[in-house]
Parts: C-alpha cells; sequence; structure tokens
C-alpha cells in the first residue's frame, strides 16, 4: 500500500516519445503487449509525460496501427498518478478516434521546411496549420491539451539549412491556434550549439520560453550538447527517446532520437531535477533493447551497464 | 609539385591522439606499416599535432614497443610541413630513449587522483612531479617542447569526485617545471559542462587558459557537450581521438576519447576553424575501423558514411 504519492520535484520535463517517435519506423511489428510494458516500465522509471501512439492511418504508418489497443491498456492514474499519455494526431478524422480511444491530450505537426511539409504530411506549411484549425477547436471544447511538433527546425534533409525565422513563424502559428507547448525538432540531427541557440532566439522572440520543448537527435552526436546549450538559454522541456529508439530514416544506420538516459544523466549532473530514477530507466533501456535485438543507443545506458558488469 | 605551403588558418588546435591513447590498449599487436599509415593518413587530412607513440616499458605497453619504428617511419617535414609528432615519456630512461629516435617534443603524465597516480605509475602524484623534473631539465637543455597531461581531472575510478583545487595544483606544478601546455583528461569521462566548468574554473585561475587543453571521453556521451563548454571558457586546444580509437578500461564496452570526427564536426559548426578536412578525417577512420575490425566510435563518421550511401 502507498502511503504518499509524492510527486518528485522537478526543474525540467523530460517528454518520452520512444513508445511513438522510437517504434514508428520498426520494420518488425512489435506486439502491443511488448509496447504496453514499454509504457509501464517509463512510467515506473519517472517518466510523467510518455508519448504513447500515433493515430495515423495504419497505411502509412503500420505500426502504430494497434493505438486503439495501446490506448485501452494503459496503465491507471491509480498506477502512476499524474502521468500522461499524449498522441499524435495528423488530422480530424486521427483526433476523433484518439478522443474515442480515451486521449486526454494530443500533438500535432507540422514542418518548417516546405519541402519536408510536402513529403511528409503531403501539403504546405500553411495548409497543415489550416488542417489543425479544427483540431484545436475540438480539443478546445473537449477539454483536452494540444501540443504542436515543428520538424526540421535546423536543417531539412531536402532543404538544407532553415532559416530561424521560418522556424519562429510556425511556432507563433501554433501557439496562436491554442497549442500549450511547441516541440522543436532537429528531426535530421544537424544542429550544434550554435544553430540551436539561433534558432531558440528567433523563436523565443515570438513565444516564450516557458512554452517551448527541445527536440533533438543524436545522429552527429550533438544531443547532450544541444540539451545543454537549449538549458542555458532556458528551455525547461526536453523531448527523448529510451536507448535512443528510433533510427534516422534519412541516414540509413544513424542514430536517430537523442537518448533519454543521456539527457538525465546530463541534467542530474548539471544539478537538475528531473524526477526520473536513472537506473531504472537503464533496466528499462536494456530490456527493450533486447527486446528489438539491438545495442542500445544511449551511451550511458551501455557504460553504466558495463560498470555494473 | 606543391606551389605554396599555405597552412590553413586555425582558431583551435586539436591534439589527435588516435595512434598512442587509441591503440595502446587493443589486444591484437598492430603492425608498424599500419600505425605509419594511421599517422600520414591524419596528416595528410590537416591534424598538426599527432601523438606518434610512447616511450614506455614494453612490459607495461606491449603495443608500443615499436616506439623507435614508428618514429623512424613518420613521414618528411617536407611532405607533411609543421607537423608535430609528441611522444609519451613516463621517465628520463624513456625520455632518452624518444630523444635518440628523434623526438620533438615530448609528454609526461601525472594524475589528479592519489589511487589512479599509484595504480597507474606506482608512486604518489608530488613524486611523478619529482620524477619529471630531469625530464623538463633534459629537454630544456635539448631545446625540446613539453606537454604534460593530467588524468582524472573530474573523477576516479577509485576516488570517485576530484577537487578542482587539486587539479589546479597539479597543473601549476606541471607548468611551473616548463610544460608549454598541461592537457586536463577526463580519463573515465563521468565530467558534464557544468563539473568540466567547475574544474576550469580553477585550474583557469592558476595556469592561463591559452596554455590549457581539454582531454575528454564520451564514456557517457558527454565529449561534445564538455568541448563545448570548454571552448565558451576559453579552451583553445583539444585532445582527440579518430574514430574515437581507445576505449574505457574503466568500464569494458563503453568508449574512450571523444572522437575527432565529432569534435572537427562541433567546432566547425561553431564557425571554429580546426584546419581538418572532414571528409579526409572520416575516410581516415572508416580505413583503421576496418583495419580494427570495429565500428567507429564516431557518430559522425557514422552518419557522413551512412549519408554517402
Amino acid at each position: 500500500m502507498k502511503l504518499l504519492d509524492l510527486e518528485p520535484a522537478r526543474d525540467v520535463r523530460i517528454v518520452e516519445v520512444g513508445p511513438r517517435d522510437g517504434l514508428q519506423n520498426e520494420k518488425q511489428l512489435i506486439p502491443t503487449a511488448t509496447k504496453l510494458a514499454l509504457i509501464r516500465r517509463l512510467a515506473a522509471a519517472g517518466l510523467q509525460d510518455i508519448e504513447a501512439t500515433s493515430f495515423v492511418s495504419p497505411k502509412w504508418v503500420p505500426q502504430m496501427a494497434d493505438h486503439a489497443e495501446v490506448m485501452a491498456g494503459l496503465p491507471s492514474q491509480d498506477e502512476f498518478p499524474g502521468v500522461n499519455y499524449p498522441v499524435l494526431t495528423p488530422n480530424l478524422k486521427g483526433f476523433e478516434a484518439a478522443m474515442a480511444a480515451g486521449a486526454k491530450e494530443v500533438a500535432v505537426f507540422a514542418a518548417a521546411s516546405e519541402a519536408f511539409s510536402q513529403k511528409n504530411i503531403n501539403c504546405s506549411i500553411a495548409e497543415s496549420i489550416t488542417r489543425f484549425e479544427p483540431i484545436l477547436a475540438a480539443a478546445q471544447a473537449a477539454g483536452m491539451r494540444v501540443r504542436g511538433y515543428i520538424s526540421c527546425v535546423v536543417g531539412c534533409p531536402y532543404e538544407g539549412a532553415i532559416t530561424p525565422q521560418v522556424v519562429a513563424d510556425v511556432a507563433w502559428r501554433l501557439r496562436d491556434l491554442g497549442c500549450y507547448e511547441v516541440s522543436l525538432g532537429d528531426t535530421i540531427g544537424v544542429g550544434n550549439p550554435a544553430s540551436v541557440a539561433r534558432m531558440l532566439e528567433a523563436v523565443g522572440a515570438r513565444v516564450p520560453m516557458a512554452q517551448l520543448a527541445g527536440h533533438y537527435h543524436d545522429t552527429y552526436g550533438m544531443g547532450a550538447a544541444n540539451v545543454h546549450a537549449s538549458y542555458q538559454m532556458g528551455v525547461r522541456v526536453f523531448d527523448s527517446s529510451v536507448a535512443g529508439l528510433g533510427g534516422c530514416p534519412y541516414a540509413k544506420g544513424a542514430t536517430g532520437n537523442v537518448a533519454t538516459e543521456d539527457v538525465v544523466w546530463l541534467l542530474h549532473g548539471l544539478g537538475v531535477r528531473t524526477g526520473v530514477d536513472l537506473e531504472a530507466l537503464v533496466d528499462c533501456g536494456a530490456w527493450i533493447s533486447a527486446e528489438l535485438g539491438r545495442l542500445s543507443g544511449s551511451r550511458v545506458a551501455r557504460a553504466l551497464l558495463a560498470r555494473r558488469g
């Protein structure tokens, strides 16, 4: 019996995207039970925001076809009080399915690159924003929170470098629509502390830092450096993926999302509280890496596991 | 025929330690020809400081037993003008052998941890400094430069956290002895931008920043973040190892030295000139990784190679 449900104090919120962003490009279909076990272990390690699945057409993302089953199997609020399980919804149809499945928070995604927007979601940036309007309206009516994602905030696989002002403009529009937070994604991991800082400076002039999240990829090993640079500039929310789940579809064999273990290690080293139990998180990452038959993408996890012997 | 030997302008000097620090713990004996080919490729990629070998007893480090052959086979100054090939010398005997083999620059190594000093070089910190005195005197007489290394500047596998003031004291003593530069090694890679900054602040109060080098390990994925934090504090010399050569003997399976490719990518991203041709360096790293039969420890190399297809 629990005597008290004391939530650990946090200075930074970590949004764990492993179960969705991390798994969505996996070739092998992952059993729903494995996804739910992953989510449960993440919650047990202290993660309070766990992106659970996406309500995208199974034609586009077959790995997320079991979204309703995942939602039905989520831990109860009694088991892990206060944990949020946001889901991705590209359009009103997806939003309605998510709501029917019991989602309490959804996320919409735009790009800061016209070419990427066309290739990824088949419409211009402006059209994507228009498409989100009914979602935001419906969410507001239902009392649900909506998070906005922007991809390619530093570079794009088709356009190259992205102008910070474009990112700022998309971020402003998402917030203006009603998104409570805008997650800034360096989708192909080309950002470094200087280019990330220039981007954040531009965005921060339009949207308060408190409503921004950093979503970095470790493709070029800059994940931790970019989190640190962003933290120095006032960002207090970071997206990451346990074990660095999620490769980079634009550079085969390269790493994807910055690993949650690495972000937690860095932040704890800076004296910043995350509420996450690093050792439990390392166990969780080791378990899912074994399930997927691969080496963890987290250097911290590999070093800590090696140290355990 | 070369028309001009224009050395590319550099804002930061990179000391490549792959051929020595990177290879010294390899179990398989690497042919001298392979070491020399590595050194030649590194020089061709624009590295100007390449640690070539160490004059330690072959009983302790069998991998470096061919030090005299390596020195004899180094590229000529005509081939790569201005390139330095420092070597490690633990004592006067090693120094004399290095000088006889034609070394123009040597390095001595101390620790910031008494326990590590005892286990690694069988003497106290103070005794190790005393042992360096005749080396520094002989080097001065011969007009040779001496670099000082300090290991465990943030943490020690035996003692845990290291007090910055101890590092500052050892650094001051090495400089006082006559070392032109002191390389600060986070031997077990436990440093983060905060602990590295605290260490640099203490050391910088005793030794000018211009005479310090950052020597970081990527064991916990903090290599790039620590280089960035140090650069922000004024450090302009960094040690690194192509392909991240050199595992961590204190955490089996973990990564060692921060990869030169990652440091160069970071610095170029910050607009800082290194004089290094990144693509040529990536080729060099791919080649030595294949020679050793392993995956490169450099995320930048893996991503760039994946991008090439």
